[in-house]
């Protein structure tokens, strides 16, 4: 199991992402991580720290796309920006998932740019836990325009996924501004069709609060603004709230290969929880899952 | 100030609306309650409680419109339903200002078939509470297909309403998935564009956590669908947080009375808070306030 790990990305790169490298190994123990980055300082950080030179591999690539930057723009003028050297890793065979905390646009474009598609649209997956259990939500914001054939693509990649968490038969919810049939804009009256007619198990809308009370669908899918919106508020709301407990990644569904995205605040436990997430998630093969789930 | 207050609204009426009545009397020396529904349960439950009749009259309307009902057919069947019936009364200047806990969607749909319409589309306005003083979020689900002409309508009542809040220049965000100018769909940047030429103080985009944490606009604009999911979110993280503070009501905006919209589980002090707040509403001045801000 060897995972691409960007060393440039996120607030406290790199020595968050080092420190969680360090964690991730510790407790998984056929994990190799191939740190994405410039060599001297990857080498110089685990010497620092006296990291099993078993346990890691070094692979350059100097250049990094920043938080606020236009994704497409920055990837296009820079080949070797760590997340698409990470993506070519995994491409070529090299590494078996791709994890990053950098820029979330950047590592979706060079995830998309990069590996075969599964899907027409790709969409970020997070499980929101809840007291009935975990709640796949997607798409968090990988685009930001929908149809009503995306909502079913998404629900179709989300069952697989809700499947690789140990939820047998997922139950797929429309999110929605109300329960009853008929609700909600024409992106959702004709995604309700196509849910019914799909093969999955469809129960119909449900609202904002089922995400994080649960209990309702244990897959929501909801078009990637939305999602987003919602996201984020959740995130607010808990911690104007005083709570926690939140998703500190997101798993990118719909190319041929895992990518995990992790929150650009991401301290070195939170990059360990990537990294096992990654290998979760290939060592229950969702790819194999979601190829079997989508129409190609 | 006269505020008709519907009697059959929400799920423990009558006894939570005739309690929420009293308590609104008790703290608003100016104020009477016209209760709408049936004359003889409102004559009853007001003896049983000793109220002071001074302070309140009875208007006869007999039916409601329940929380799962198709709004725009049940209210077309029903004219003598209390929304109704307390809609013709602002209407008629026998009272000024409507507040129902029944079915939002009834109340929307009553509002506006009865009352002159300020806007081409209203919007439902919740008041959150941050650390940072209040954030006005519209429409938190008025209607469910949103056009950028929509959004800076909302834009412009929404800051209406802030000034009546206390806010002197409030400042306007449009709901994004990303603070930089140029994300989201093609509302998203059709809305940008016509809001910086707007008379309003524009800031930009915000996201989903400025609803509850505050800092960056004091009014916060999207889309009926989009503020609804994200409200409810926020209500849901909440609840799971284990948290409170958030909003109880929302004001209709774009009609030409001040309607309140309450939460159906609302209990009475919910419902005082809910009289409340039309009566401050009405008493700042809230309608000039709008008309002279919405080109008409």
């Amino acid at each position: 199991m060897r995972v691409a790990l960007d060393l440039l990305g996120g607030d406290d790169a790199p020595g968050s992402v080092i420190d969680g490298a360090l964690l991730a190994v510790g407790s998984e123990p056929d994990l190799e991580i191939i740190l994405v980055g410039p060599a001297d300082l990857a080498t110089r950080l685990l010497a620092e720290r006296g990291a099993a030179p078993d346990r890691f591999r070094v692979v350059e690539a100097t250049e990094v796309v920043g938080m606020d930057e236009d994704p497409v723009r920055a990837l296009r003028a820079r080949r070797d920006a760590t997340v698409r050297v990470a993506a070519r890793l995994v491409r070529d065979g090299e590494a078996d998932a791709l994890v990053s905390t950098g820029s979330t646009g950047a590592t979706l474009v060079a995830a998309v740019l990069t590996l075969d598609r599964l899907t027409s649209r790709p969409a970020l997956a997070v499980v929101m836990p809840t007291a009935e259990g975990p709640v796949v939500l997607l798409d968090a914001g990988a685009s930001c325009e929908g149809t009503p054939d995306h909502l079913v693509e998404h629900a179709l990649l989300g069952t697989a996924y809700a499947q690789v968490l140990g939820i047998t038969s997922p139950r797929v919810g429309l999110l929605n501004i109300g329960e009853e049939q008929g609700k909600g804009d024409q992106l959702r009256k004709k995604a309700y069709a196509l849910l019914t007619a799909a093969p999955l198990l469809f129960v119909g809308n449900v609202e904002g609060q089922d995400v994080t009370l649960g209990g309702k669908a244990d897959v929501v899918v909801t078009d990637g603004f939305t999602g987003n919106v919602l996201l984020k508020g959740i995130e607010g709301a808990t911690a104007r709230a005083g709570g926690g407990g939140l998703p500190v990644h997101a798993l990118l569904l719909g190319v041929d290969a895992v990518c995990v995205v992790g929150h650009g605040a991401a301290d070195a436990q939170d990059i360990a929880a990537c990294v096992a997430a990654a290998a979760a998630a290939h060592r229950d093969g969702l790819i194999d899952r979601l190829s079997r789930k989508v129409p190609s």
